[in-house]
């Protein structure tokens, strides 16, 4: 691990429904978590008039942010980057509650303009997904921000007063029944008009559309719900047009009481969720695409990556899938020399291996970040250590990689040692062949690890060569690699038996003869 | 975390049966835990003969230990215990065989006698469990260790051949079938005889029974299949005499294929557990009692505790309950300062509300240990960190509690935050009230763990009071502690009004007023 002492950085994003705290953790451009957060619902549109803000809403925000301010001088954090957007953006009193909130509470609230909330929330998108061309849509409180993507740079961005809790204030009279059908339509029609203003939508029709916000995520939390998702994050999770659909109907025809039992609805946005869900709907259409990918990172994360990696010419990794992967490997403290060389093994098997197996760079990729992450659950306990592996990426997801790869690679640790692979949770996510895939790189990282039990990096090199009947692997090792052998016989080669269908032996280029290592004192206490 | 560097002990224990290697990372008397494992299945006694080791054995023997000390050099251990058992310790070779180790391998084997390696034993498990008084038997490959326990000490042990391996290689012709009639009762009239020789054994009938070694590990691991035990550790476990009797009849009809598949039966011991069975159930019968606690902790285990508890006079550990809750937060790098004041906390609540909730030391203990850990699952993400606290104590168990403890203090971390106390998962384990408890000791964890929001000892201490309609908790504090009202207020109240049934009222001493801190530089960058 590195030994830079972590800095933290407090975001506060102060949107106009709710105000959220995150502290990050963070050894800028080498590692990143998430180490605390608190949350309050401040609704602070609510009540607004032309002369802005109302004092029952300032009096809410006052003592919600005098909280956050004191959390983080409490809580030790060394950097607070507190943004506010549309609803003090649009307030007459805006500049004026922004000010009085810096006098007496000491917290600098930055009024992002439209473009600027809509640039962060790209930035956030970018650097946790590989999206290089697309569409981002934000749907907050008070605005809902649209974003083009070009080359993976935020390329222009609108914000438009179609956040969830603006529209409800507008068109929705009495918030404890359904929806009426001339409600619904006055929604309807006020989305489109909003949407005719921002005229570069027709120059990105079928595009990826990545999605944002507590709306969306609440969104999508359903529809995990629906169809028992086996992954613990929402991150990278694909909502498709007709769960928007069915979200719709479910949601228009029920009272509020009914909305907040909706399996996976968050209580606190059952009142305001439906003319967000609107908002997804229209643009889908408009753009005529038919899925969503969803991003936990938004604004709030956009603001902090613009810290990490502030020493780049612009703060967006190039690679997300690469660094998610070093990114979860350095906070769970990996054993770098040996996570290297397993991944150096495996890939050396692999490549020699092509003619057999078929596969290329996108399952090269898959066991790479296996091989660099097969030991993290040893932070959990040895003992079921593979097990602990599966679960953490589980827990973490892999931002970057499809809800189908993390899997593959939850699975892959989960198998690096023992076990026969078994892809059962997974059925809803894995194509047909996946299984085949499963094996064959378990059994190439099975084969890489057990080279390199001794954890050492004794084993430079594996040569493959094969018959139609049996598959030979030798160790080019600096001594006999006599722990290698034995363990990588026991351990590794049932497995590889099985995805190659041959015979499996294991030799080395040294021969046995005896052993050169001293004896040396083995009660020597210091 | 302690600064000083963990020193790494590999601990090898050469039995009759299994070769095994431990490396146990520690800071001598701050903390310890396993961190890797290789077993090996030698069989050294098979063959033995009055000349002594067989041939084939001692060759099995050699490769296997040049292997466990190479794998010892390239993984870089600092220092190698290495002991020998019955096998070695009654062949006619064995002194000149551990030469041989010596002298080729640079490895000293130290071979324990009978009661040396019954004391071992002893210290493994008086080191994992709160044992006073009682017996314990350790059962090998080639010989039994029956010891006494006296005031947390080891009184006297004595060897026997009783081992699962040697009683097997004595008496049962063929491995493969079932035993018959006639070999049952010569294994049964042999264990009688041999126990005979254990005068002490009439001196402590009806004493508590600790069991070892991988015979009895195995039995009690068929037993948690059977009752889908809850906890992922064996530490601790109570085996009846009932599931002996039950196993018993079970392995002696069954021909080895069939044993191999009993759910929880390891495939290599599947030939040799029913004499070890045989024994168990003997020495129950002989000594009067209905149960068996089991300890995962023994030999390897003793010869490590005496390295990491060299600076007492004996290397054991007066407390193992307090220890091991320590121990685990050690090793999960726990919060200290915040940890131990949510226990400062939630202590001074518990015994201010001793009249209406009427527990005592005991309900403390578990509220104490859970205080310590409630936060140990944030090493894994603070999303959900609560139920990670739950799985990290499921995954090690807490040595010296009992499951249904273990099960409490889970479930104590599980709720600390949110959730309404669920415990279905336990159903087997709890007692009646159990559900009151947990509901009472989590509405005070929360209470503590609100009032230490800000992770800066900010509330002093909390005083509490009560009529028959409201509990008034009072917190004192240096200035107005405006975090730790608003979360305990929202967060712990409901969940403390269910658990007392009043109204809940939360206050300072400090008066409201304006806060004192000053405005500081907020994007500081250093």
């Amino acid at each position: 691990m590195s030994n830079l002492k972590p800095h933290r950085f407090a975001i506060i994003d102060f949107g106009s429904n709710t105000v959220r705290l995150v502290v990050m953790s963070a050894i800028p451009g080498y590692s990143y978590r998430l180490e605390d957060e608190i949350r309050e619902v401040v609704r602070l549109r609510q009540g607004m008039t032309e002369k802005g803000l109302s004092d029952e809403a300032m009096a809410r925000a006052f003592s919600t942010l005098r909280l956050f301010k004191r959390f983080c001088d409490s809580t030790g954090v060394d950097t607070v980057l507190a943004t506010a957007t549309s609803a003090v953006r649009e307030a007459a009193n805006g500049e004026e509650f922004v000010g009085r909130i810096e006098r007496e509470i000491g917290l600098k609230l930055q009024i992002l303009e439209g473009e600027s909330e809509a640039y962060y929330g790209v930035l956030g998108a970018l650097n946790e997904m590989p999206l290089s061309v697309g569409a981002v849509l934000d749907i907050g409180g008070g605005s809902a921000q649209i974003s083009q993507v070009e080359q993976r740079r935020f390329k222009r961005g609108q914000a438009l007063t179609l956040g969830a809790l603006a529209l409800t204030e507008r068109f929705i009279k009495n918030r404890d029944k359904a929806i009426t059908a001339t409600e619904l339509k006055a929604v309807r029609a006020e989305i489109a008009r909003q949407l005719d203003t921002v005229p570069w939508l027709n120059d990105i029709k079928n595009t990826t559309l990545v999605g944002m916000g507590g709306t969306i995520r609440n969104l999508a939390t359903i529809e995990c719900k629906r169809q028992k998702y086996p992954l613990d994050t929402l991150h990278g999770f694909v909502l498709k047009r007709t769960s928007v659909d069915k979200s719709i109907e479910q949601l228009r025809q029920l009272p509020l009481a009914k909305r907040e039992k909706i399996p996976g609805m968050r209580p606190d946005r059952a009142d305001i969720i439906l003319p967000g869900t609107l908002v997804v709907q229209a643009l889908m259409e408009r753009l005529d695409v038919g899925e969503m990918h969803i991003s936990s990172s938004g604004l709030r994360e956009g603001v902090f990556f613009e810290q990490f990696w502030q020493h780049l010419d612009d703060p967006i990794i190039p690679d997300v899938r690469r660094f998610s992967v070093l990114n979860i490997a350095r906070n769970y403290n990996y054993q770098k020399p040996h996570a290297k060389h397993v991944r150096y093994l495996a890939g050396r098997i692999f490549e020699q291996l092509v003619p057999l197996h078929g596969y290329g760079l996108p399952e090269r990729e898959l066991l790479d970040a296996a091989a660099l992450m097969h030991d993290l659950g040893t932070i959990i306990s040895y003992n079921d250590h593979h097990k602990h592996s599966q679960t953490l990426i589980e827990n973490n997801g892999l931002p970057g990689y499809t809800a189908r790869e993390v899997g593959l690679v939850a699975l892959l640790t989960r198998y690096h040692r023992k076990g026969q692979p078994d892809c059962a949770a997974y059925k809803t996510l894995f194509k047909g062949g996946d299984e085949k895939l499963l094996i064959c790189l378990a059994a190439i990282l099975r084969l890489a690890e057990f080279m390199e039990r001794g954890r050492n990096a004794a084993v430079d090199d594996v040569s493959v060569t094969w018959t139609d009947a049996q598959l030979r692997l030798t160790l080019i090792a600096d001594e006999y690699p006599a722990v290698e052998l034995w363990e990588t016989e026991r351990h590794a080669v049932p497995l590889v038996e099985e995805a190659f269908k041959r015979r499996v032996i294991i030799d080395s280029l040294a021969p046995p003869g005896e052993l050169s290592e001293q004896p040396k004192e083995e009660d020597d206490e210091e």
